[in-house]
């Protein structure tokens, strides 16, 4: 398929790459031009502008920061990329983001069809082509696209999950509760051990309980164990997808008292340990607050 | 043995039972004698006070509702159990509840060993003798009344968690949690479903996501299913656990924002749905606030 | 002095009245063209876009619902705003929004010179001409449009409040910080009132103390004496307030636990009494889970 | 009158001292009777025990640390107060605490009137005798005590705000609204002047909008001039009141997420800076998480 690719950073670069590798026709944008040069070296074509590359393309794909860099590459000035796209063609929105009404209407008006499928799984998933997909929008879209999505993600794990913006939603959701997990879990912890429970012991009770959960069974909770805490996903893109996740409770108009509290522990973890810091760090603020270290003796 | 046991509620007698059919000498009491009834006929002795209770027994076994009445039997006027206990025995406190330095320190000045050793199970569990026990105290004691234990619990499952306190502690972190995935987990279903995610494809999703817990797979989200709300456990107990859970945590120093705001989610579904509603009653304020039920169609 | 003004709903409409009425000449536009009819009467202008409202314009002033409007009419398409203005003139954001580098920076980079000027007063101020008025923005330009604020506000309650972007600040902190003392004093006020506390002397004792506020003071709680709530400023308009407060905050990098609560507790008093339900509706969220009216017998 | 007092702190002693100083006849007593020594030489009587405190007096006052402490010299063992005290006495809480309904109806059961009456305006009011007192029990009874009360307080600051526990009550309220105000404060100046705006320009905007409280406008406003925290009330004082407001809420079952949420964040502040901290601390946790030292230039 001729495939257009805008956004070529650590998931996009990755993402374009293994659409090269299965053989598809792949012109790719990014504002920083430096980004295409491994990706035209394995046979994609560079092209100018969102405009020019939805050129020809029967599918493009976006992979973009924030919700604002969606609007502006889909609508900006005379270069915008529905502006360039034919009627029937595909777009994919790849970004973690949220519905937007206004960018929506623009492509339905421009004949275009509209996927929102944000991905979970991270660079290495990118790189490897294993991540997980939620697709949104029209079912006989997403199964037009669907060889598409495969080649990226891992086939029993690209989901066609609702209309148009479930897909932008049950990425939020899952990196929400996530997020909420992390917090609750620390606090429990850190009350368990200040209050003489060892750590390995608590842990093992709460696993062995209806209370049980991926985190804490899962390996990111080495990050106790090395007294490290995780730098690949950092906390200012945590903050993010948190932002975004309230943002879409506002939207849909759900109050979300609990959620709006993860959101600012995080949001005072960045503040407190800078934006570099892992996704884990909210841990680090208990463990300073309290002189507690939380470590793990034992392997998951 | 020859064992007491204080508090003969619908924990506690059952337990009681099973200390009796498994051929031990038991005498129970209890503020309410009739509760008291079934167990004599089943061969239990009645003792008309704590004290009473206390006299010739090697193992004191209280299960009580509150700290309040734990130190109120154990100290209260001149037939406290303390009083009644001889040195050596061992007085084991199996209610929920929090460590309290001035019971603690009556008891250890009259030479009586103490465990700490609260239960998960609920009222089935007490009746099959399958409980769930999370003991705190010296390893020599435990070891000493573990075959006492093993009667009213699964023995798989009976824990020597750690120090004095370190049983309530596990007790209640793991009911903390379980609430706090409960209401974190509300609203990101809600959220999900106002975005137009179909509710069963968001529990998939999130089940094969590193976002799963046991809450998300369990049963109890059968409760969804019906439309029913779980009333085997009784919402007021639920504010009673988080109510102790927040009270550890000021006693811990460590400050809890996420649970204290769980805590008062379910204060708010008592407010709204009332004493008897079940644990389950706060995703009825989400249903109700946004009008969308959350309903399952699958079996779990 | 040549004025433009965009935005003609129920704040813009009064506020370019009485620039008419002052003797200014006056250009107006809005998507609705109706809303500039009585205008027109009046003497204004009627421009057809944007950027026909800048063209021969010292000043421009746009008074629009949302940052997304505030940047559509900047810089939408061809007939955005910074494309008819001439560079020298003023442009001032009367809107209650927060900064957009990108909109700001495109206004340096025409030329024109940027304030932003929220206002407190609601419809009553802008009709009466004596809004308060927080300009951010370089002072030089502050004082050369003086004049024009003076007539849509109040003098003595003009101010110039900092740099760019310090105009919004205020605005929304003082809109923010009247909210949460209306949730944290319904909290203190319903407590007390279960606790056996005739609200009238509560609320005179709290006025005594430390702890007063205007709120606690003021005919708003007049409501209380009704047993109505105030539609005068919808909650959906709070809503959005608290939004872009939360907003700035993110955008500031403070974390704001009891803000983001404030912001919840608000949409969940608009999820549950509807959109057109006054700003004083939180009350009745306590109202109602306690079974309490919160009734005054006394004028204030 | 012929009074006792119990609890001769640094609220307790100097209260006494001014029961002695007007004239009255007054026994004191103490756990340490290091505390007695001065007001003895004054001319008030040791007594031993609670009891024996209580045996010849009209009033006996009360004022300590906690309600543990409270219940435990009312009712404790052989020597509690209300053992001493003579039908038709009055007994009068001072302290801050909650209701106790076991120890009313042991009072009421001994023939005794109760009131609960605490205080506010700390060591400074209680040495110049113009505390204010808020007072809950019968009319009568708060009538035949008023002399005494306005001998501690200002007499017109003393009030009688309703039946018993409405005392606590308001002062509860009062202490929490004011905590509220601090925390709700210190994130708008925070985020305001993270945002451009001078913390004395948005002080004074502030001032001049709804949104004042005394807060705001107070001398402890100060402590932002000099950069110190005030710590003539420690903030570990500040957590135990918050502490007994949140279980008065809990009591009178009404949720209170927002006044859990500021309870936690001077738990915060507490394990942050340390036990000896001032109240004010909360609002070094956001100076020192964003940088920003919030630092008045002008005097109140």
């Amino acid at each position: 398929m001729k495939i257009g690719f805008i956004g070529l950073g650590n998931m996009g670069g990755p993402m374009s790459r293994n659409l090269l590798a299965a053989g598809h026709d792949v012109a790719v944008h990014d504002l920083r031009q430096e980004t295409a040069a491994e990706l035209v070296s394995l046979g994609a074509t560079w092209r100018a502008t969102p405009r020019a590359t939805g050129a020809d393309r029967e599918v493009v794909i976006t992979m973009l920061p924030t919700p604002r860099h969606v609007e502006s590459v889909l609508l900006g000035g005379p270069d915008g990329l529905l502006d360039g796209l034919v009627p029937g063609a595909v777009w994919i929105d790849m970004s973690t983001s949220v519905p937007d009404d206004k960018v929506r209407a623009a492509a339905v008006a421009h004949g275009v069809h509209v996927l929102d499928a944000p991905v979970s799984g991270m660079a290495k998933g990118a790189r490897a082509g294993t991540l997980q997909i939620f697709a949104g929008g029209d079912e006989a879209v997403f199964d037009r696209v669907r060889p598409v999505l495969d080649v990226m993600g891992d086939p029993e794990r690209v989901l066609h999950v609702g209309p148009n913006g479930a897909g932008y939603a049950v990425k939020l959701m899952i990196n929400l509760l996530w997020f909420a997990h992390l917090v609750a879990t620390t606090e429990v912890l850190t009350v368990g051990v200040k209050a003489g429970v060892d750590l390995d012991v608590l842990r093992r009770a709460l696993i062995a309980s209806p209370a049980n959960s991926n985190f804490l069974e899962s390996d990111v909770l080495s990050v106790l164990r090395d007294g490290d805490y995780d730098e690949s996903f950092a906390i200012a893109l945590a903050c993010k997808d948190l932002g975004l996740a309230v943002d879409l409770a506002r939207a849909t108009g759900v109050p979300v008292e609990l959620s709006a509290v993860v959101e600012q522990v995080y949001r005072r973890a960045r503040a407190a340990y800078g934006d570099l810091a892992g996704e884990m760090t909210p841990v680090k603020l208990w463990e300073d607050l309290t002189g507690t270290p939380l470590r793990l003796k034992e392997t998951a």
